[in-house]
């Protein structure tokens, strides 16, 4: 059996999160296997790296399933992305050792949050962002941001109450940029909060930047992120930011 | 009366255009008026500087009415913001000499076309690119832009037959570049046609779009361009580019 990689982009507006869910059919994972089971032939199980929740987009999704066709990868490329909708599209397809696995396998995960600083809202990415038109203090925001890297149990940004796992992850990196500004578009003002660690909970990126955008607004302080650390209860953390500004980027192998 | 102009970007995407057209609600012009009658208590009535096409968007439209309120022009300007939909957006509104007018007094258009020259097509701007994943010769396209430079009768490059008004009008410049790629998008490749001129006519920028990508495509060369000027028959020129891709980026004035 052929084991075959993908990596994928996606607008997730329209979709019910990445993972297929009993008989839920709008999910990202089920669309993309109906579009490979109806082209081989043959029932196509895929496997995502990261579990995207509803209206949360991808840049770099990765993913893989094994077939027992003989099509050529490059032909298996074009025909599939001929048939998936306008809002996804494959990237790139190769054939993988048979034990690579692109959830388990997976060393390091960067998710982009897009925020809109702009005062009135930018229309044409109005899908893509989170609009805060207020004043966002970034020294602050990056004060705290450190204060939330490292190893820790962060089963405070965690939204799932029943998670039975270990909610400890390692987040090796947060970087809060201003978006370089188009000479064309005056006055539109994004921010980026980009996010790399080895795994991220259930929410954990929208509710470290809820968290973060709240110090911006000067309503939480960077001394707070420890208190909130050591918590362990999804009470202390701040809000948890919209689907539609977060994106994952990119997934990190060895 | 107070004379009211103010600059606005919209998302054409849904809209049957700018102009109001009888009983057709759908349209941006008869959008924008109904909010400012609701909101102003009169009968507003509101003329753009460009009639975009239905699909086309804006970046800085430009209008102007009159009005006999006497509201802040701050607040005017918030509320009228606070009632648009999301797809469109007043990005400044000041007060302006009685005799002011967005159309008449415009002194030049710029607009912008973006091709989306990638392969994959990029799914984050699908609904504001047009999508042409050949390879286009840069080059030859700007040889032929040049040659559609000045001041000509433009018959050829519009769709109105029965226009009975002069179809002379003046192109400043063509200019053809490719966007800058953003490091984080690696093989996503824009081109931005961007067309400064004294007026268009009924669909103009796109059927020079249009023609210019098949120069870029080797279906035809600059030679032609003269040709096709000279022949004042839309026949001869090449196709109308998609809607979607088309923006008014900005109208001057003296």
């Amino acid at each position: 059996m052929r084991n075959i990689r993908g990596t994928i982009c996606y607008d997730g507006s329209r979709y019910d999160g990445w993972q297929r869910q009993g008989n839920t059919e709008n999910t990202i994972q089920g669309r993309i296997e109906r579009m490979f089971t109806r082209m081989l032939g043959e029932e196509i199980e895929i496997q995502g790296a990261g579990r995207t929740d509803a209206g949360v987009h991808a840049k770099g999704q990765v993913f893989h399933f094994h077939t027992n066709s003989n099509l050529e990868i490059q032909k298996m490329w074009e025909e599939a992305n001929s048939h998936l909708p306008k809002d996804m599209s494959i990237l790139s397809m190769e054939e993988v050792p048979e034990r690579f696995h692109s959830r388990l396998n997976a060393t390091a995960k960067w998710y982009r949050y897009v925020i809109d600083n702009s005062d009135p809202a930018d229309v044409f990415s109005r899908k893509y962002t989170w609009h805060v038109p207020e004043t966002l203090d970034l020294t602050c925001m990056k004060q705290a941001a450190e204060k939330l890297l490292g190893t820790h149990d962060y089963k405070s940004f965690c939204s799932n109450k029943r998670m039975k796992k270990s909610t400890v992850r390692t987040v090796y990196d947060i970087r809060i940029s201003e978006a370089r500004q188009l000479p064309d578009e005056p006055g539109k003002r994004k921010i980026y909060l980009d996010f790399y660690g080895n795994g991220f909970l259930y929410n954990m990126v929208r509710i470290l930047t809820g968290t973060l955008v709240e110090v911006g607004l000067g309503k939480r302080n960077a001394a707070e992120m420890a208190e909130i650390l050591e918590a362990g209860n999804r009470e202390r953390a701040g809000m948890t930011a919209p689907a539609q500004g977060l994106f994952l980027m990119r997934v990190d192998y060895e």
